[in-house]
């Protein structure tokens, strides 16, 4: 229950951790850094998976299954790769255990020692482009649209539920392509589908732009990515695309014959989302309170609880709701009739307040007399009485306007946390008293980035894709800048 | 193309090798042991996994998500569990990479040694019982009914795709019950279940059984299987479902307080099937020509193939087909459009043969002036022309019947397979000249199931769950026996 879930205003970080928790949405396992997803939390990604699977198979994209261990040496194949991805990984150098001669327990055999270590992946480009190198032979096997739903391995250090751990559930496309012109418009199409994905399901508003060189994906040409904002106004990445350029291809020696057959090397594209997208989720929305679900994306988009005395007024109830409950999931709604008889009424709200259902459905003995339920709108937490009549379509109605509300109310808040930077000390103290997007003047060098890093903590998040050309001053260096980039602290 | 593929009378196991080559399936990656599926292989393993995750929604569970690497003491605390899986699995030892010295590369950072070493996970039991006791306080807390979806790693020294690899993808469900009567019943109900899929999808015939004391999963207190056979007369464990007993719950010690408030340990379940699920389907159906696969789970139900010279007799026969091809999409069934203008109709029968696909449509000059289409099906060559008018419900009943006659064709094979054998001469002779299940008196001991295995290679693929009971004499030591039990040589 919401007993003891900190305000947000008081502790935003501690508010996360116990909602993460109080949700039954995931916890930490015994395992440094690994997490245990629930199962209401696992529901959410469901949905988050079958939304985007389906994006991914309409925009001819097919999935596969590459190897969960990676040959330490394909890391050092591609220059920049090696820098970014063979750091902080989990080595598998051994492969059997024997019982321990003291009867201990059990130990490592050392006679079980591997000839290379292999890597649990922290990403598959690797793998997947020494794949690639015997898929690809003509200009008839491309494009090649593959995606993978996978877990992958980050060391991490200081790990916080679905923002950053260890082990994390995501998908991760790879794409080859004939052409660059080709693998550059795959790389923004899956910008866009994430776009769409995080607005139109997730209800985030999101900027789409480009990295500077510094956070770009080690191994890409370009990184393009959305980012959204939280409600401390923190920025939070959200999904990346990359264009890979022919790296991949040249370190893994992938050519095909085009059609004047002429040996060329293969244009590439990766791009991913993960589990994060369930921080950003419970971030960019929920309350003190608990959750606030979009309903494109709730496991349960309705629940219906009826307040009885004694077993006839249930039956009563039971037998008004439940041709509505019917009606409602051969719409394709999913709803939950809570007769729980443990529990009392103001529990069982609570409870679904805290799980982010986005319509509650409550009937007692006055709305049996009169023909009517009470409905609970979660996001505005306001409550209507209507007749039974025509309560279908009510529902029906209401779900689309919570996820357009929960979507504006995002977007409010990102509108106005956009703000302009024409100096330093306005940007860290904007940084400081208000937080967001700072929009300022950068001399373009990854020295004064990292130096507004060193001082402030805020990096740059993105250049905007549709960004205005405008002439003006670094806010660091004085130095000339064509154009405005969004700084901000991120998670 | 099938062109080299070997006939399965000549060499069996070839054919299935280059079979699942060919078909573009599944291949051997460069990390030993380790598989890649391909997409058309990984599209037929996602209709597997939507239909079973479906079944086990209907009948009460939800995923969830356990860490993939298990501190290496938990191992140790169930005592027949840890024989079972302490041994051939893969080994985390360090968390950190670093250059080498001699810039050769990069090599394991000795000063990133683990305090205790991780295993990847072989099977779950022991990360998901230490987390259940969290969970569990209360007869509440109970039933819990959990499954995921996961890839998991043993270390196997001989590898064939599918049928055995050191890593493949699986699910497993794991339920905590309050009573021992409840838990038996749910192990029961996952086998009719896989049973249920393997014959009604997969259109695969099982026999269902309990294993023998020697085979059951280390840490059952009972296993119980589904066992199907292939076209060379050799068995294959499809499936299995496993009464833990109160052994898991006792090793981490996972109780609940019953409605009188008595602390109980709580009982278990768990049960799986996986990726080897794809090599019993191939091997149950597909012939000399290439894959067969069951209506249900082929990812294209149907392919529609233009045969014409010209732009403008395929536009004229595209303007016929479209409309079927759209007809048949509306209807839920998965079709595909052939208009690939390098190939020659003939490369493209053979090669959609050797993709399995049921129906195969055909239309050329003459079908197109008379109004009609040649409609071949996969499993039995036939092929008929057919009036435009109808077609839709020819081929919905032609799918219909296909999906039924794989399985009685599998059906007849798999009952003239079934044989009795009186004495162990008569064993061996059948094993060697005829295959198949052999049911046979066998006494009970663990001693004379490994003597069988040893001088025969047949183990006790189960014994049925409906047996007969019979007083006979073991076939090997003559000691008395009460039913026959089935043996085979086995995938
Ligand atoms: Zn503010
Ligand atoms: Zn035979």
């Amino acid at each position: 229950m919401a007993k003891g879930l900190p305000k947000r205003s008081d502790d935003y970080s501690a508010w996360y951790n116990e909602l993460v928790k109080k949700a039954d949405l995931a916890e930490n396992s015994a395992v440094r850094g690994c997490m245990v997803i629930k199962p209401y939390g696992y529901a959410i990604w469901e949905k988050m998976q079958q939304t985007l699977d389906k994006m991914f198979k309409d925009t001819g994209h097919s999935n596969a299954y590459f190897p969960l261990l990676i040959p330490k040496s394909y890391l050092s194949k591609e220059a920049d790769h090696v820098d970014g991805f063979a750091k902080e990984c989990a080595v598998v150098t051994h492969y059997r255990l024997k019982n321990a001669d003291d009867g201990s327990g059990v130990v490592v055999d050392p006679e079980a020692k591997l000839d290379e270590e292999l890597i649990v992946r922290p990403t598959s480009e690797t793998v997947i482009w020494s794949t690639y190198k015997n898929w690809i032979q003509s200009y008839r096997d491309l494009p090649l649209l593959v995606n993978q739903w996978a877990n992958v391995m980050r060391w991490e250090m200081r790990t916080r539920l679905f923002l950053r751990t260890s082990e994390f559930l995501w998908q991760e496309g790879h794409t080859a392509h004939a052409t660059k012109s080709e693998a550059v418009a795959e790389t923004k199409q899956m910008l866009e589908v994430y776009a769409d994905f995080a607005e139109n399901f997730m209800g985030v508003p999101v900027v789409k732009g480009v990295k500077t060189a510094n956070e770009r994906f080690a191994g890409a040409v370009d990184t393009f990515c959305i980012e959204a904002m939280m409600q401390d106004g923190k920025a939070l990445q959200a999904g990346t695309s990359h264009f890979l350029g022919q790296n991949f291809a040249k370190a893994f020696d992938v050519k095909f014959s085009d059609k004047d057959n002429k040996l060329e090397h293969v244009w590439g594209t990766s791009w991913g989302v993960s589990t994060r997208l369930m921080g950003a989720l419970i971030m960019a929305h929920s309350d003190d309170e608990g959750l606030v679900l979009p309903p494109k994306l709730a496991p349960i988009q309705v629940v219906i609880v009826p307040i009885y005395k004694g077993q006839e007024q249930l039956d009563a109830i039971t037998e008004k709701v439940k041709p509505i409950q019917k009606t409602l999931q051969n719409l394709g709604i999913s709803v939950k009739f809570d007769d729980r008889d443990s529990l009392r009424p103001g529990f069982k709200f609570a409870d679904w307040e805290l799980k982010g259902v986005p319509v509650r459905v409550a009937m007692g003995q006055r709305d049996l007399e009169n023909g009517t339920v009470e409905i609970a709108r979660r996001d505005t937490k306001e409550k209507n009485t209507y007749q039974l009549d025509g309560v279908v379509e009510t529902i029906q109605q209401l779900l689309e306007d919570i996820q357009a509300n929960i979507f504006n109310k995002a977007l409010d808040y990102r509108e106005s946390h956009i703000t302009k930077a024409e100096s330093f000390d306005e940007f860290k103290d904007l940084l400081e008293n208000k937080g967001g997007f700072i929009a300022a003047h950068w001399d373009g060098t990854t020295e004064t980035e990292e130096k507004i890093k060193e001082l402030t903590k805020a990096t740059i998040r993105c250049i905007p894709l549709d960004n205005e050309q405008e002439d003006g001053k670094c806010i660091l260096t004085g130095n000339p800048s064509s154009q405005r980039v969004l700084f901000a602290k991120a998670y």
